[in-house]
């Protein structure tokens, strides 16, 4: 946890007219239309199709670690905003075979969440899914897209990045995978006090992001760790076939996807374990009982990857216009 | 106004799942991704830059026509989801110059705006802002940036065009401009009992837009029909220096912008005198009292003009996963 006065970032947000016109917002913005074109051009030489994201729905992805989802009164019925939409792609993909989007998402993140640095209540990903993908291809593809950008960014925006004092490396390929067991043993020995089978919490994300050099796998999580959505490995009950890629340096998640569920008896039964009320997912059991493509897909957040980019210590230094857990602001 | 059956149309979206499977659905899917990609090519090359569009704030755009905000309670605030970023590009381009964004909105349009076929309560626009230009340029950069899409799309997806039946033409520029007086003695003779100084009514726009081959600009709308932000004409009283693109064939509505009023006392005496209440845009107010540049910009609206690409009857199928006003659905 970074000390912050909360105050002080507080009248700091509320000003922001200010602080866009600073020299050191103008090299993030340009380092962030550089990124968000290269995502684009990198995903439409592989094939895929952009689509748009849905911004509100009857249901949204649950699988929030603790933030509150936003609810709107929608012509008489309850919406959400949408968190992730990991249901709607699988739809998308089912008749497109690889699409993307850039996802607006709200989740109210807790408060004290404004301490770490890295999260933000308003955000857009960099959302993909590929029909009749394995979690091991989508892995290869976020190597080659995460190469891809830092290849550009350094040649497009070198003028920038020596400005902001951010020195960019090319890992080598392919990177390094732990399992999630092995980076909770990891985490034990250096002294954070963790369980299998859950989620790694914050701190402990940032403490293994910190070890390393360059951007690492974290594969495998275990099925108590996750939402219904991601698909357990038929030949090792209880383990997904999921990922998420952490950047080095402290800098925590870049890329959260995987292999999903597809099967309508699957998904209930995932969703009855979870305590879910399948009645709200009425529209996306009834299109699993007709039938939809197995697929595998992520999400690359694109103020995280900004921060990376940038080297900034905080997230909402890499976006215009942020929404900072807890602080009502423009 | 179209007949519609609004109980099959109700089915029909809660089953989004099979069209979109569709043949038509994937040929349209693949224009709207050529057309963003060729949007954003050519801004860029005008030298704009992307940016980060906000999804919720404090307030948003009031001049919406009848359609309500989205609130949501935001840590305890009050919060609108965004219905367009005028506000905000403002705060963006005195800092950047050039900018752009596709932004999502959310506006509750009363439910027989269905009947319209045009009208969807999300969406997305194309926002784009230039500090220190007149309406002028941005119409000349509005009918450049028609024009690049239209030929691109022509040429990349000619297939896509044939198998939907649609002949593009590129018009010749410039395009033809009537100011809203004269439009509103052309729909007074074509037998419409409209008043100077009002918005043109929907079933208005249709007809007039019905009455074109080529899209035509309708400027110097009535200070009375818009919102505080256009920026009044310090040469005529009373008149706006603003402008809307029609597309031609009955397609109605492409692009509405204008010069922006940009300083403290006249935009306070804008809201006044239009009933808003200035504390509700505090942040706003507190930055055009330190002083922002002047701008012009607009918005194009992406399904809209993915209808008119494709020659679609009904907006809802010109989007992956609609929504259409008063029919909550996936």
């Amino acid at each position: 946890m970074m000390t912050l006065d909360v105050e002080e970032l507080r009248r700091r947000l509320w000003r922001r007219y200010r602080e866009i016109r600073e020299p050191w917002m103008r090299w993030m913005l340009r380092i962030q239309d550089e990124a968000l074109s290269a995502l684009r051009d990198f995903l439409r030489g592989e094939g895929f199709i952009e689509i748009l994201a849905p911004i509100i729905g009857p249901v949204t992805d649950p699988g929030i670690r603790g933030a509150k989802q936003v609810s709107i009164d929608y012509y008489g019925e309850r919406f959400k905003a949408m968190s992730s939409i990991i249901l709607y792609k699988q739809m998308a993909a089912t008749a497109l075979g690889k699409v993307f989007a850039l996802s607006p998402n709200l989740r109210l993140e807790p408060p004290e969440t404004l301490h770490t640095g890295r999260h933000l209540a308003e955000f857009r990903q960099l959302d993909l899914e590929v029909a009749e993908a394995k979690y091991l291809d989508l892995m290869e593809l976020g190597e080659r897209m995460l190469i891809y950008v830092l290849r550009r960014i350094r040649r497009e925006c070198a003028e920038e990045l020596e400005k902001l004092g951010r020195e960019l490396r090319i890992p080598p390929r392919p990177f390094r995978r732990l399992t999630h067991a092995e980076a909770v043993e990891l985490l034990r020995e250096e002294g954070f006090n963790l369980k299998h089978g859950e989620e790694i919490p914050w701190d402990a994300e940032k403490h293994i992001s910190s070890l390393f050099q360059e951007p690492f796998w974290i594969i495998d999580y275990p099925i108590t760790a996750r939402g219904f959505y991601d698909r357990e490995d038929p030949d090792r009950p209880g383990i997904l076939r999921d990922f998420d890629l952490l950047y080095p340096e402290g800098y925590g998640e870049a890329i959260s996807g995987g292999e999903r569920e597809y099967e309508y008896e699957r998904v209930l039964a995932r969703m009855k374990a979870r305590g879910e009320n399948p009645e709200d997912y009425s529209w996306y059991l009834e299109m699993l009982r007709e039938g939809i493509k197995p697929s595998a897909g992520f999400g690359i957040g694109v103020e995280r990857l900004t921060r990376y980019l940038c080297g900034l210590k905080y997230i909402w230094d890499a976006v215009p216009f942020p929404k900072v857990p807890g602080i009502p602001s423009p």
